[in-house]
Parts: structure tokens; C-alpha cells; sequence
């Protein structure tokens, strides 16, 4: 797993200075607003999206710039969303990643503030020039972004876990859930290759089937984690999806079952690969280390 | 005026059902964050955007299924932006035009996910091939929304306007707070026409120009409303902005001087369409009508 690794340390690495260099420090009266998207994206994190994005595009040979721009969008789509989801009326979070949250670091309407304008940038990076010469691609770029974000997907799903503190969800409400609160995002991550590629349909399936299998696989692990992790390692408190009463694939199939069923989706995940033989090995392996990462 | 009347009549029952074919109501566990963003849609509203739209697209007789859209667009991120500002933590307004406001209604995190949700479909909307057949005009139209909705426009005026209850502004710091909080949408709805059209530079300067005189204007006769507009007639507590410290055009310059700089604005504005003739009369009638009207 050391190239794994070290790829995604610089995928990481590439997508911050990026981002760096998309949300640049202003001097103007509205500068709190940016100092907020600037802490909220720079906050660490592991940058899965963005490696999906890279690694997906080098499938194809897709321009490297192109690709780490589409990189940085979603990261800023992931940033706004854990943003607005740990303000007060959400999740209350005091802390992300071991840091105050946004709204802690400043305030409740600047947080707000500081997701919105994260979440419009994105669509603002992926219709540029600078992103693809191709106007079709920067179009079918926004379009599947809004799709994976919005009501039918990301906010449906935060929606649907938001409501799901007053309801008992079994085995198929969840995995809609996941599907929609993160795999949809997921899903885009890895089929960004295929649009910025203008790929056949064979290769834009196979990664969405990947995607869709990874999506939920790392979910399981979430879930694995909340009650078999150590706070120290995931900078979160032990248990709390259990102390909310919230139903998880932990609490409806149990940690055996769950961490067997996140294996078999590993191994579908990887499947679906296989007609991009040896290329897509790290996109194997990321699949890997989804569920067995301890944070 | 009648004409005038008839036409916003016109326009805002067209975006009214582009909006309800637009945002269908979902049977799915998401539906109540659905529920609150037909909720925002159909609040009623002058609807002066999207007329500003069908209105720049009727000047070069673009197909009007795709000015509709368009119109639709701009209409769910000023929606968008209304939710939001009404928020606890931004205005705290329990009520928008008379009805509650939509974290009333619902409940703040639903609020805050309606705005994000409305926000991102207006992407999917202008993105999408329906809205036009060359992609270069949809990755154009998103690209222009995100600019003019973002840190560096609406997003960040709405920053400023918040900070500015710690501050005095001067009237060019207000002249900029307005110009990126209300302008830049404004902006956007005018030449949203000529990107519909791909028209010549000159048209697009031309409308930029518009709109640019008739934003101000428009704020003008805010600020001019909240002192000497009555509560039946606004839906909006009378001296609002005054209660609140905040600068405002008519703080700084004065009822008199303020009426006469909105009166030049407009007339300033109505010249700037001087290229399109007769064909932009309507135009020109509702830069009147904003500084007129009593609510």
C-alpha cells in the first residue's frame, strides 16, 4: 500500500495548491466570507474525492490541470456541505477534523455564507475556459455536479438523515440515504475522468458501478468506525450515531455482517474495473483502503 | 403603465409554471426539503428578474423555452439567497412578503437545505440541453451565475451588509455592497438575453450598462420604501434599516437628494438601450416602474 500511499499524499498535496490558488485571500470589505472558505477547505483531510477525480482522469490521459480544477470543485462541493451540516440547526458540530467548525472559528451567518459561496464557486470552476477547451464537457461537467448535489441527491440524502432521528429506516432507506447523501458525490468524483475524456459509455458505466459500490463500502466503514473507532483517531466521539438513536448498517446488520458485506463491495468495486486492466490498479486499491482506514 | 403591468403579469405566470414543472413535488423520504423549496418558489414576488430576463432575450428573439429556464434559474437563487437571509443567524425574519418565512414554516435545517438545494438546481437548469442547443451558451450562462452569485458577488455583498452593523459606511462602500448584494443579479438577469443570443459585444455592453443604473435604482427605492413605505403596503416593518444602525442611500444622502439620484439613475439607464429602438420600450418602463412602486 506505499504507493498507494504516497499517491494520494500528492493528489492531496495537488489538489490544495489548487485550491490555494482558486479562493485567494481578498482585501475587500468581504473578506471574512473568504477567510472562512479559505479555512474551511484547507482544513486537511484525507482528499478521497480529489484522488478519485485525478486518478479516474489519468485513465484517459485527460490534461492534468483540467482534472485537478474538476478536483478542486468537488472538494469545494464536500467542504460546503460539511460546513452547513455541522452548523447548530444541523449536526452541531464544535469541531471537524480536530479544528473548530466554521461556524465556531467565526460565526453562525458567516458559516452559512461560507458554504453558499463554496458550493457556487464549484459550478463557477467546472464552466470555465481553464477547465476543458470543450464548452460540451464544462456543461456536462455542471450539469452532473447540480445532479449529484442537489435535491435528488447530496441534500436529498442530508435531508433524509436529518428526518431520520424521527424514524426507524431499514436496510434499503439507508442505503438510499448513502446513496444520495454521499455516494452521489462519489459517484461524480469517478466519472469526472470519463466526462473530461468524452470516454464510450462502456468506460462512464464501469466507473459509475465502481463508484457506486465504493460509495457504499466506505459508508459501512464510517459506520464501522463510529463504533469501533478510537476518538483520538478520528477526531470524533466514539458512538454518537448510537447515542443519537440514528439507525446505521452497524445497527441493522451488525459489525460482522457489515464489515463482510464492505468487503464484497470492495471486490465488486474492483471488478468493474477490469477492463481498464493494470491502469486502474490504484483505483483498486484506494477501494482497499476505504475500509480498512482507521480514521 | 398598463402595458407595462400586463407584461410583468405575463412574465411572472410564465416563470410561476416553469418553476412547478421545474421543481415537481417528490413522494421520496426527501420530500419535505422539496416541499420547502416549492414553498420559497411560490411565495409570490414581483418577479422583476425573470421579467429582466425574457424581456433581454426578447430584444434578439431567442426561442422562449430557454429565456423560461433561464428566467427560472435566476429565480431560484434569488429565492435561494431570500431563505437564507431570513435565517436566525443572518436577519432573523419570521415573515416574507406577509407568509411565514420558510424556517417558520418548516424549521431551520430544512431552510438551510432548501436554499442549498434551490442554489445548485439553478445550475442543473442552465447546464442542461433544454436550455439551449450549443453548450458554449449553457457553460457561459453558468459561468456568469456563478460569478455574480458568489464571493464576488451576492454572497459577498450579503457579508459586507452583515459586517456593516459594526461599521459606518460611506456611500461608496454602500454603492459597492449594493452593486455586488443586488446588482450583480440584476446584472446577470439583463444580459442573460445576449448570452441566449450569443450577441454582439456592443448589445452585451449595453445591457450591462442597464442594468448596472437600474440595480442602484432599484436599492434606492428600497432604502426610499423602508422609510416612507407603510407596513400593509411592504409586508416589512417601516424604518427597519433605521431601527438597525445601517447605512443606507437614504441615511447618508438624504430622502431628496436619494429620490433625485434614482430619478437620474433611471433615466441614465433607459439611455443605455438607446441601440435597440422601440423594441426596448419595456425595458425602459420597468426601470420606471421600480423606482414608482409602493411595495
Amino acid at each position: 500500500m506505499q504507493r498507494l500511499e504516497s499517491a494520494l499524499a500528492v493528489a492531496a498535496e495537488a489538489v490544495n495548491r489548487t485550491l490555494d490558488k482558486l479562493v485567494p485571500p481578498v482585501t475587500g470589505a468581504e473578506r471574512r466570507v473568504v477567510e472562512a472558505m479559505r479555512y474551511a477547505l484547507m482544513g486537511g483531510g484525507k482528499r478521497i474525492r480529489p484522488f478519485l477525480v485525478l486518478n479516474s482522469a489519468r485513465l484517459f490521459d485527460v490534461p492534468e490541470e483540467g482534472a485537478r480544477r474538476t478536483a478542486a470543485a468537488i472538494e469545494m462541493v464536500h467542504s460546503y456541505s460539511l460546513v452547513h451540516d455541522d452548523l447548530p440547526a444541523m449536526d452541531n458540530a464544535d469541531l471537524r477534523r480536530g479544528r473548530p467548525s466554521v461556524h465556531r472559528q467565526f460565526d453562525e451567518a458567516t458559516a452559512i455564507l461560507a458554504g453558499d459561496g463554496l458550493l457556487t464557486q464549484a459550478f463557477e470552476v467546472l464552466a470555465a475556459p481553464e477547465t476543458h477547451a470543450d464548452p460540451l464537457v464544462r456543461a456536462e461537467l455542471a450539469l452532473a455536479l447540480a445532479r449529484a448535489a442537489g435535491a435528488a441527491g447530496m441534500v436529498g440524502g442530508q435531508m433524509i438523515d436529518l428526518e431520520a432521528q424521527h424514524a426507524t429506516l431499514d436496510l434499503e432507506a439507508i442505503t438510499r440515504l448513502q446513496r444520495m447523501k454521499t455516494g452521489a458525490i462519489i459517484g461524480f468524483s469517478c466519472e469526472a475522468g470519463a466526462i473530461l475524456a468524452s470516454a464510450p459509455a462502456a468506460a462512464r458505466l464501469a466507473l459509475q458501478l465502481y463508484a457506486e459500490d465504493l460509495g457504499l463500502a466506505f459508508q459501512i466503514a464510517d459506520d464501522l468506525l463510529d463504533v469501533e473507532g478510537s476518538e483520538a483517531e478520528t477526531g470524533k466521539p466514539v458512538g454518537a450515531d448510537a447515542a443519537a438513536g440514528k439507525a446505521t448498517f452497524v445497527s441493522i446488520l451488525g459489525a460482522e455482517r457489515a464489515r463482510a458485506q464492505a468487503e464484497l463491495l470492495v471486490a465488486q468495486a474492483a471488478a468493474h474495473l477490469d477492463l481498464f486492466e493494470q491502469r486502474a490498479e490504484l483505483l483498486r486499491q484506494v477501494a482497499r483502503f476505504v475500509i480498512d482506514r482507521r480514521t
